[in-house]
């Protein structure tokens, strides 16, 4: 993959939760300065799809996926802390994962790659931060996927981070959100060009469905009104088959979609989706209460969307709930965005001041500029 | 069609809205007697996938897709009104459709039938009471994509429809369903088998994975969370991919999309998809305001259900504010049943009274039962 040259990594053997042995490369990729004492590191994990490429550095200038949130004077200032991003174990930008190559048979693993869990990410994060010495943390943060594995985070290893930051979260998977990413995989493996995880070629076509299905369940139906109405391409733009694009939001999940195909390999979007089903927070203590309990971080932040139909909002309650009874202490934010489950990505306006705010960030607040 | 043989058919020269001149067969079924005056009779229009075999009959003895609402001493009781059921043209239940054969060429049209519109089904219709000789209808009523065709048949043959029942409809589609149904129409396409519309054998997987995204879509998150929770199927039904079926939800999908594929065919639901996105009623006057003021019916009953994702409740407001404002009396029923846009086919103790009401039916009301 093109970024993994540009990225840390790290290596050595590790046990993953069904019991294989491995000896994975992690990658990562660092903002900031490590202080003297070592207490300023924040350990960043990724949604779904995303590389540890967060922000610019000077290792790559490139826009990174959370360029606004992360930096020099941004919400989580980089003149601060020293943060760590990595891509999940399972992944394919520089992490090992089923497009590398399998040692006991010297081709690429695919589908016999083991089964990664949130769990097993979780436990790469805290590999690469042992490499550094680190600790503690100052917080363990995440959003989507990455707010789950942060969550397993701070409960697999409650000494570490002081606080924890779940974006769009949740403590496990519910059917309906289950079932659509089911429906992905299913649309995937179904793809002949897909030839059971030994393709040569992408199997272009599933992934540009599944895509698809993504993007209805990351943003809202009442953006999708707001936005699109009932546009129709312009005339030049439509082909005369009368199956094919028409409206301006078939138009819109189609370039997203073609985006996408290229960039992410078809196994590991299997292997990442199926370990946000299996993730169940309830598995370490029996409950979902019992298992909050143990969440290490004493200082916590929850936010969620309204609109979120993946995540939806009784989710980041449930966790609120189990938090504040377990006595830590609990800073709640629903918000309104219209975006869906993919507002931490978009709407910068309403995320960024509550970041900045746990993070005691010093830049200027929407409010604050204004003030007389 | 296996159902075919049983029903009734009226052929003759029509217009489609897109220009084509056809002769087309709509198939339908009819329950009760049409009195003297030919002033009880009842039209009612389907959803995109359901014949026209609404309920049990002489003709046909099996249960009908709305048997609980239809029949003797039921809601609609057909001692009192003669109900017509339409499958829609462009089905492939017996009515005319892409299945169908082409007078020009001898073979099936395939996606060589011409676009049908919402209008288009009304009309058909239409078409069918007139044979009968009948000029006033009770009742027009639909639910989904039925409820389209109703509102549609009460603004084009204005005189006709004294009442109008809606059931989780809407005046036109948003993008957000559209970009579904987009969806599952681009997977059925994308399937091998569906050879541009020429298959012999039925693109099944295509149909399978577009039936599984309307599912989705038809139920609810709230239904599916209480139903299946994370509950796995039994070991013995595991087939040890770790990407096949696990957990009961996926099952429950899989084993309806199954039912499902076996039963309808591709095209036809590639055109009742895409009229239903094309339906605008704003088409009919310039505007959603000014196209309700064409409704004809003067007593009109819109019921919506709070968990519909795919004609959500502020559609249904959407037609009562209209219809408010253009002075008919609007019976408004905003349902909290869990069933998602599905709930009219199973959440009978919610519709049945309501049904119930606009028919004066003198069914014993459950509230009555228990009466002292």
């Amino acid at each position: 993959m093109t970024t993994a040259r540009k990225l840390h990594r790290i290596e050595g053997e590790f046990m993953m939760q069904n019991g294989s042995i491995m000896d994975p490369v992690i990658a990562y990729e660092t903002w900031g300065n490590l202080n003297f004492l070592k207490d300023n590191a924040v350990l960043l994990f990724t949604g779904l799809s995303p590389s540890a490429h967060a922000a610019s550095s000077t290792l790559d200038q490139s826009n990174g996926w959370w360029e606004q949130m992360l930096g020099k004077g941004k919400p989580i200032d980089t003149d601060t802390y020293f943060v760590i991003c990595i891509n999940s174990l399972g992944s394919c930008f520089g992490s090992t994962g089923p497009t590398s190559t399998n040692p006991a048979t010297g081709i690429r693993y695919g589908i016999d790659f083991p089964v990664v869990t949130i769990e097993d990410i979780a436990a790469s994060g805290q590999a690469v931060i042992e490499a550094f010495g680190i600790k503690h943390l100052y917080a363990v943060i995440g959003s989507s996927m990455g707010a789950m594995t942060a969550l397993a985070h701070t409960v697999l290893y409650p000494h570490v981070a002081k606080g924890l930051v779940s974006i769009s979260g949740n403590g496990r998977s519910e059917p309906f959100s289950i079932a659509i990413r089911s429906l992905q995989r299913e649309i995937i493996r179904s793809d002949p060009e897909w030839k059971n995880g030994l393709y040569n070629t992408s199997p272009v076509m599933g992934m540009r469905l599944a895509r698809k299905l993504g993007m209805l369940s990351y943003r809202s139906a009442t953006e999708f009104k707001q936005r699109f109405g009932r546009e129709r391409v312009p005339e030049e733009r439509q082909t005369g088959d009368s199956f094919d694009i028409d409206f301006e939001v078939e138009s819109y999940l189609d370039a997203h979609a073609k985006k996408f195909t290229g960039t992410f390999d078809a196994n590991c979007y299997l292997y990442l989706s199926r370990a946000m089903d299996l993730f169940d927070i309830a598995d370490h203590g029996g409950s979902v209460v019992k298992a909050l309990s143990k969440v290490g971080a004493q200082r916590v932040m929850i936010i969620g969307v309204e609109t979120d139909l993946l995540f939806p909002l009784h989710q980041q309650e449930e966790l609120v709930e189990g938090l504040s009874t377990a006595g830590r202490e609990v800073h709640f934010h629903r918000l309104s965005s219209l975006q869906g489950h993919d507002a931490f990505l978009v709407d910068m306006d309403q995320f960024r001041p509550l970041i900045c705010d746990f993070f005691n960030c010093t830049m200027n607040q929407p409010g604050q500029l204004h003030s007389i």
